[in-house]
């Protein structure tokens, strides 16, 4: 089975508490083929200028990522620089050049055309139904967004979310795409919106997902080192949406397990730098870590 | 098993976004008692006012709590005034008259010197002391305590937190308690002070159990109505130490179940203004919420 995400590469200058790193490998879509890569194989769409150094390539096919849709531009690759303070959980941004991310059309390769399943990561809505009207018929269409496309292109994200299986977001964008303070209320609107899954990233607060009439809450692992939050949420949809696609079922139970798979990618991720810490894991460390999120859930029947 | 708990017995005016009511039955000790009405014998020590009504006392007792340790002195009961914006999350406090409360010195009957369990509600933590010089020997005592202690009287708190076994605070506390914002080291650090076991409640997402090495994460009941957050913390209190108290053990599973427990009375709780959701719950519909929480944090191994 395949995944195929559009999404961002980028160059990350973060500084946290613990720490500065600059012009370190980023972007939406390297996290999550990444974070997916432990679990199925992904295709990437992704474009990066002249700027964008052969390693950082020869990375993402090392994890057998396939980057035949990553598309060398001219111009410089997009830039991002935040900082976080001690809570970690909003990184304020200090500068963004979108080069060539700017004028970034998604061209996908025939090759991909046949993916099992779409993943759209933070893109112009109008870019992600761009790509889904070039796949044939992917089995599961699942989408990020983000606050500037809810208040700024609302009517295209509208046609997006029609054609999304599973929306990922995090609570404050939820509660600003719906107008309802309350999750439940949210995700009873976000459902007659399009998607059947709702996926609420809440940061060290762990995950709520609704599914259908199900309602899971995640925890996070509470870490007594977290690094760096950069790309988070990219990890966990990769995870997620990786194993969802290595199992190919959408049960109720199949996509508990997913939530749980997210939550220990991102976990693993926010211990270092960049990919730092999910650039070459063992498949033993997921299962232990996995392991370590059953226990700290678990509770006996009274 | 017993479960002495000295505290506040309050009139409350809320304002929420869903209602507003005036001089209502509140009060930590109000909250927590009759939650851990459900689960054992309680003993019961505040003051009140003239002017508190022999209907809410009556209240009590029907709960089959023990009131001799309600002391009624000259003046008025306590008031809070509070509201809440749309996230409920935090009380903005718009008046607090102290009256009778400002010189309550807790006077232990001599019937409640045995408790097998005590409960030092959110008071001075020289009263706290006071409490525990009067009772024979516990066999666990458990805290609450808040910012205003935290600043103003941090020594006399770090002498009563050495004769606790269990401290139950929010995150906020936890943090400005230890200095520290990860929540791992916070509790390694009031370990130090003396607590084995720590329980951090973060309101909409849950409560974080440190108890020895072993960590737990219970999350909170996603509601479609929450009506009035007033008293959540108290009534996961009696939920959590009632449920222990009818136990009488201190093993992690118990700690664990009392924690879901806890949460379960909480869920409830902030369903309806005052005591009004757990004056009178049947014991089926707790059971059947604790297995509501059961479900929503189930996953399978992979």
């Amino acid at each position: 089975m395949s995944l195929l995400v559009v999404g961002s590469v980028a160059f990350d200058s973060v500084k946290t508490p613990f720490g500065e790193v600059e012009d370190v490998l980023g972007g939406s879509a390297t996290f999550f083929s990444t974070s997916a890569s432990y679990f199925t194989d992904v295709r990437l769409v992704a474009a990066v200028g002249e700027d964008f150094p052969e390693r950082h390539v020869n990375f993402l096919k090392m994890r057998e990522i396939d980057v035949t849709g990553l598309e060398r531009a001219k111009g410089k690759t997009f830039r991002w620089k935040g900082q976080y303070g001690y809570a970690l959980n909003e990184a304020e941004t200090l500068d963004t050049q979108l080069n060539v991310f700017e004028s970034f059309r998604p061209d996908i390769p025939d090759q991909y055309k046949d993916s099992d399943v779409v993943f759209l990561a933070n893109i112009d809505p109008d870019l992600q139904r761009d790509v889904l009207r070039q796949v044939d018929k992917p089995r599961l269409v699942a989408a990020d967004t983000m606050n500037f496309w809810i208040e700024g292109k609302r009517e295209s994200l509208m046609e997006t979310l029609k054609l999304v299986d599973i929306l990922l977001i995090n609570d404050g964008e939820a509660r600003q795409l719906t107008g309802e303070h309350n999750l439940v209320k949210a995700a009873r609107a976000i459902f007659s919106m399009g998607p059947s899954t709702l996926v609420i990233k809440r940061g060290e607060y762990g995950v709520l997902l609704f599914h259908g009439d199900a309602v899971f809450a995640a925890p996070a692992y509470p870490l007594e080192d977290v690094f760096d939050p950069t790309g988070a949420g990219d990890t966990f949809a990769g995870g997620f949406m990786g194993y969802i696609t290595s199992i190919m079922d959408f049960k109720e139970s199949v996509v508990r397990r997913a939530t749980v798979m997210g939550s220990v990618m991102a976990s693993f991720n926010v211990e270092d730098f960049s990919l730092n810490r999910i650039r070459d894991l063992d498949y033993k460390e997921i299962e232990g870590r996995y392991r370590e999120f059953k226990t700290l859930a678990h509770f006996d029947d009274i």
